[in-house]
């Protein structure tokens, strides 16, 4: 993403901090993916602090589309545990504006719509594993197309907590068998990052009708000789949002997630 | 297998020392599954000293259906790492003798063809895995069936040495995606034990025509929803005995192991 297209920094940042800086002077306004290699990214929920409650036992109750990593004090824009200078308002390079359950707006910074009674949640992002894949040479469709991941709901739900409830959202990777075999050991290194897939195989039976027409992302082939792998996803709390219709909720912008400064290998559990 | 059946012993040995005496003084002459639940059973092959290099070789060239975990010094029927008493002539219920790559003789003990220029190898063996998967909850349908794995010869070449080659034999046990999933990870902590699957899904890919027709041990339904998973199997250095058709060689008898007093835990890797 060093191409200078609009939207994106000249230089690829090499640090979560520069992501973060590039994001919040404006010079970011599109997707993280591949920048800051080696720091975590993370999905962005922000929620009234009423909500907050329900919210954690949401993603207590679902770990993997839902592994929680940062959380601030309700009211504070910050998180430090993810980066000392970290502002939630404006650090991410594109973000949502929900009300009652719509999305109303996808703005490059919140700080005229920040509310001094939200509660900001940082959960694992898919970016983290998929960087451990293709640094084992493992190569992943989507990356190579410069496509988005294809994502679809489910026929799994999400264990419900207060008014959060819905479909687990999946991510779906095509591998060929040994691949398919390797990314499960690899993920499963990671559960704060959606760890091993929850499917391998015949999409139907998780409830996708249709592999080539995913709800969120875009489509990718499954060559004759792969395996579809389905992996837990972080859109899943939006799909919740729009269940829960808080009057009012904050998300990142797919694909524009927060950078933080914690590494990849500090969550690998072994 | 407390069923006293002949060939079974009456109670079920607890240790691996049990089964070994057991086969020592002619009371088991069957198959050693599920006996002495957590003992390391092993998977032998015997062949004269001047093939043990090239056969190291072989191993060590094709660690998954190869994994060495105990080896004699040449003459020597004993191999203490794995039991201080044991004696390779007695031990195990059931041989084959090989002469020429044929198979000549399936004996209960093999001290009248013993021979001073012999060297033993013990191999893991999937018991070791099998028992992880139970603990879990897994069934496995072999298992609850009370039939042997389904092997297949596949398409996939091991790695020569000397005049050591064939193709490398998989077990295969059908899984629903959840389990294959957990299954991934739970034999990959066991490497010495064939580890984790080489393959799943379409066997055609790996050149099993027929998945009803296995080239050893027992057929096995496979379900709609579930997935075949393929292990690299310890019958494959038999394959290779037949092809090299050494003058003298001797293996257990498929399911009649060498069971060992080393436990299952101590070859898990995390």
């Amino acid at each position: 993403m060093a191409d200078g297209t609009a939207g994106h920094i000249a230089t690829k940042p090499a640090l979560g901090i520069d992501v973060r800086l590039a994001a919040r002077n404006g010079t970011l306004t599109g997707h993280t993916s591949h920048l800051a290699h080696g720091f975590v990214q993370g999905n962005l929920v922000v929620l009234p602090k009423d909500l907050a409650g329900d919210f954690l036992r949401y993603c207590q109750l679902n770990p993997k589309p839902c592994p929680l990593i940062g959380i601030s004090d309700p009211g504070s824009p910050h998180i430090p545990a993810l980066g000392a200078d970290l502002d939630i308002r404006t650090d991410i390079p594109r973000y949502r504006v929900w009300r009652h359950g719509a999305l109303v707006d996808e703005p490059t910074d919140v700080a005229d719509v920040w509310r001094d009674d939200l509660v900001s949640f940082v959960l694992g992002c898919s970016f983290t594993f998929e960087a451990a894949l293709l640094d084992d040479g493992i190569t992943l469709r989507h990356v190579a197309c410069g496509a988005n991941v294809a994502m679809y709901r489910t026929s799994i739900s999400t264990q419900a907590a207060g008014t959060f409830q819905g479909p687990t959202v999946v991510s779906m990777r095509p591998l060929k068998a040994a691949d398919a075999i390797r990314a499960i050991q690899i993920t499963s290194r990671f559960p704060a990052m959606h760890g091993a897939p929850i499917h391998i195989g015949d999409p139907g039976l998780i409830g996708i009708r249709n592999i080539a027409v995913p709800d969120y992302g875009d489509p990718v082939d499954v060559h004759a000789d792969e395996i579809p792998v389905f992996w837990a996803c972080g859109v899943t709390p939006q799909a919740a949002i729009a269940a829960a219709k808080p009057d009012f909720a904050i998300t990142h912008a797919p694909g524009a997630m927060l950078v933080t400064d914690r590494r990849n290998s500090e969550y690998a559990v072994f």
